[in-house]
């Protein structure tokens, strides 16, 4: 089938949500969000009691919900799903999200049951999301199957498959804190049918969609994932978080979304030779993700550092150096900005240092000016009892470290990265200062490991790549 | 020189700060922050002009203060430095910290005025901690030569020996953010005098001291730091930041704090060596120091994972198996336990995914009472939007994770640890459940690795250690 198939799983005209209920859970929640977010014209609650729930009418045959709908939603027990996939599909509705859990995750019986339900959706070629799993979420248009908070709903460049449902949810979460904001997210549980391939090809052509991160348990089918990957990460980056690295691993893995994780070095394999960018762990997958959504592709991998401590100076460039990244000899254009100016005790070099000396704006200036470097990461510290006092009179973080989205203008096509350490509240101000364009990290290490990411990727796009 | 010499850096009877003065600066913040602590009457304010500061006396001279002091802190000009050590040998005062940067780390003349301060030194018998530092805090007295936060003079049980001053002052910002708090901080600069190995001496005797974190460049004397080394991490842990790791990072140290860092092979020899425990990186030493300083050493590797998310325990078994942990299959004890309430859907193994069941407390508590259980990781997941309506309606994170802090009373020889992934407000409630007991982790990985890194030191320690 077309990979456009997918389109009413997220532009739903209007949305059949099956198992409302009064009582504690999904079928209570989801109804909320969705009415909160404008969808109460467009949602088709069914229940065989009938009435009202949340103001809404709760109709109690699938059969008797109006036009249009398009997609259904499933939160009814396990056995009953076979028998709700027959009404859906005489109903004339060809996409069902089956957020039920208690298929092919829990041994034969659920396998026999999942299999059921696979062939009642084959017969009337209903395309399914699930089963166990939490849908999808789309911050465009607001569209959700799982109750998530006001901020995830902030709409974004980058989009998400999740093979486990709590997981993508606990993603939604989580990255608002960090200001990296979602298109689209899609939990794609036992993949009954939609897999992450599928996913893979509808965000290629999303033109919402600039970033996918996509975690995975096991690949549906590992050939097509490989001829899948190698289409689409030439045209946008794929993070990948890819569990199940351990044979421990392997084994947790087989009894929660029902599936075979394989060797591990096999898929070293297929995200390398397609281009797809492989996350140690999840912070890497959320630190890479942030760094991807808001920087340009680097021209090269000559990083220089500013800071206002020396050893964070020194402890980002060994993880620079170590993930691959030059930390070049301070190009001359940049010592001429800087010696005239430095006192006696600063050493103008790079990784440049400027201590306690008030030149960290300029230092930082003349690396974004300066073509001889591809790319810039600031530390910004300062200690923060002094930083609070001087707060407090009346000095804020841009004395000390300049106007960073100002800065950042200055080269569009540089990336440019903040390291913060401190207390929180400095944290806080700093990712104040730094705005949406330029992402702060808590630790040098991470921010140097995300930019060779980066880098890396743009070298390999420039080799296999379409133009952007 | 003995190293109980030391003594009056950390608890002076008396302090004279040369160098107090009206305009900002380390010469005005200092005093504000002592006098806050009860410091008043032991403190001696130095500056030619005289008057007063912060309501306090300020002495013309040196030979002018008050008995008893036994401490003096330099703030003055580099080349006045010799003179100033001159008058407090006069004075009879054996302890000096010299803040002020300047000296061998801006080249040779530098290197020359601290050759002859060292001198002055020497002659007076002062022990000197620096130049270019900023001292050390005790939290335990309240006495600090550097202007910190109040959160930071929480008295705890980590000491750090910092060869950077900025450095170490951010570390002072950053560890009470993780209910980590300190007993002693010190900073050592250029090391005149005072090393590391006179610290590490220091912090083996002083009682309020359990565990050591280190930050280094490069080690004042190789042969002495291992000598040193094997002596202490045989009774304390001491985890090592030690960076210049690669070339390029060992250049950029050399302008830092003038010191030679050396080839890093050589250092990870020393400190496997000697059973110190090595951090990649900062958040990696931060993360480690809160297991070493808030749980017991296990009896074994076998690691059991309760967790409410399937992946995020996929992903905690490949982080805690690549590092060395055995994620055992569940023992029978707990499995029964766990068995007869556990719903058809959950497989009741390690990790032990509860998902939405209720469960999590009663698998946690039967985790901590298994013998064949050496160390618990709970992996505490709940959907952020859920968790707060559930919140508001008076069902607190204690009803679905159980009373931490009794559950960790039920073996408190089993180090126990939480992982808590999503938003902030949940990771808040989180620690708030866990208390000061069981530190929590915003990712399951790190966590997994840090109890490796406990396991480890344990296993060096059976081998090597004295008895605790």
């Amino acid at each position: 089938m077309h990979e456009d198939d997918l389109g009413p799983f997220f532009e739903p005209s209007g949305v059949a949500l099956v198992g409302a209920r009064r009582s504690p859970g999904f079928g209570y929640g989801i109804p909320i969000v969705l009415k909160r977010q404008g969808w109460e014209d467009r949602l088709r609650l069914v229940n065989p009691a009938g009435g009202e729930l949340h103001s809404m009418p709760v109709y109690e045959r699938i059969a008797d919900v109006p036009d249009p709908t398009d997609l259904a939603v499933l939160i009814v027990p396990a056995r009953t799903v076979p028998g709700v996939l027959e009404e859906i599909g005489a109903r004339g509705i060809r996409h069902a999200i089956i957020e039920t859990a208690g298929f092919a995750e829990v041994g034969d019986a659920g396998r026999a049951l999942q299999g059921q339900a696979a062939e009642v959706a084959r017969k009337h070629g209903i395309r399914v999301i699930g089963p166990n799993c939490v849908g999808v979420v789309n911050t465009a248009t607001g569209f959700t199957t799982v109750e998530i908070v006001e901020d995830s709903f902030t709409p974004g460049s980058t989009s998400i498959i999740a093979q486990s449902g709590v997981f993508g949810n606990v993603l939604l979460d989580l990255l608002p804190e960090y200001r990296l904001y979602i298109s689209k997210a899609a939990t794609l549980g036992n993949r009954m049918d939609v897999n992450e391939c599928d996913l893979l090809d509808y965000f290629l052509r999303d033109t919402e969609t600039r970033v996918i991160m996509m975690y995975l348990e096991g690949a549906a089918d590992g050939k097509l994932l490989r001829s899948t990957l190698s289409r689409v990460a030439r045209v946008k980056p794929v993070l990948v978080l890819k569990s199940g690295r351990t044979s421990a691993g392997r084994a947790a893995t087989a009894s929660h979304t029902g599936s075979l994780s394989g060797e591990d070095d096999l898929y070293s394999a297929i995200f390398s030779q397609t281009g797809a960018i492989r996350a140690g762990n999840l912070e890497e997958l959320v630190e890479m993700a942030r760094v991807f959504s808001s920087q340009p592709l680097p021209r090269g991998n000559r990083l220089g550092i500013v800071t206002s401590s020396g050893s964070l100076g020194v402890m980002a460039t060994d993880a620079a150096v170590a993930s691959g990244l030059q930390v070049t000899p301070l190009p001359e254009a940049t010592v001429r900005k800087i010696k005239d100016q430095a006192p006696e005790w600063m050493n103008v070099k790079n990784p440049l240092d400027v201590g306690p000396s008030n030149l960290f704006p300029k230092a930082l200036t003349a690396m974004m000016e300066d073509p001889e470097i591809d790319m810039v990461l600031a530390i910004n510290i300062f200690p923060f009892a002094v930083f609070r006092e001087l707060k407090r009179r009346g000095y804020p973080a841009s004395v000390w470290f300049g106007d960073i989205p100002s800065i950042r203008d200055i080269a569009p096509g540089k990336p440019l990265v903040v390291s913060a350490v401190g207390n929180s509240e400095f944290v806080a101000d700093m990712r104040e200062l730094c705005g949406a364009g330029v992402p702060v990290f808590v630790a040098p290490e991470p921010a140097a490991s995300a930019l060779a990411a980066l880098y890396d990727y743009g070298v390999w796009r420039a080799a296999h790549g379409e133009a952007g």
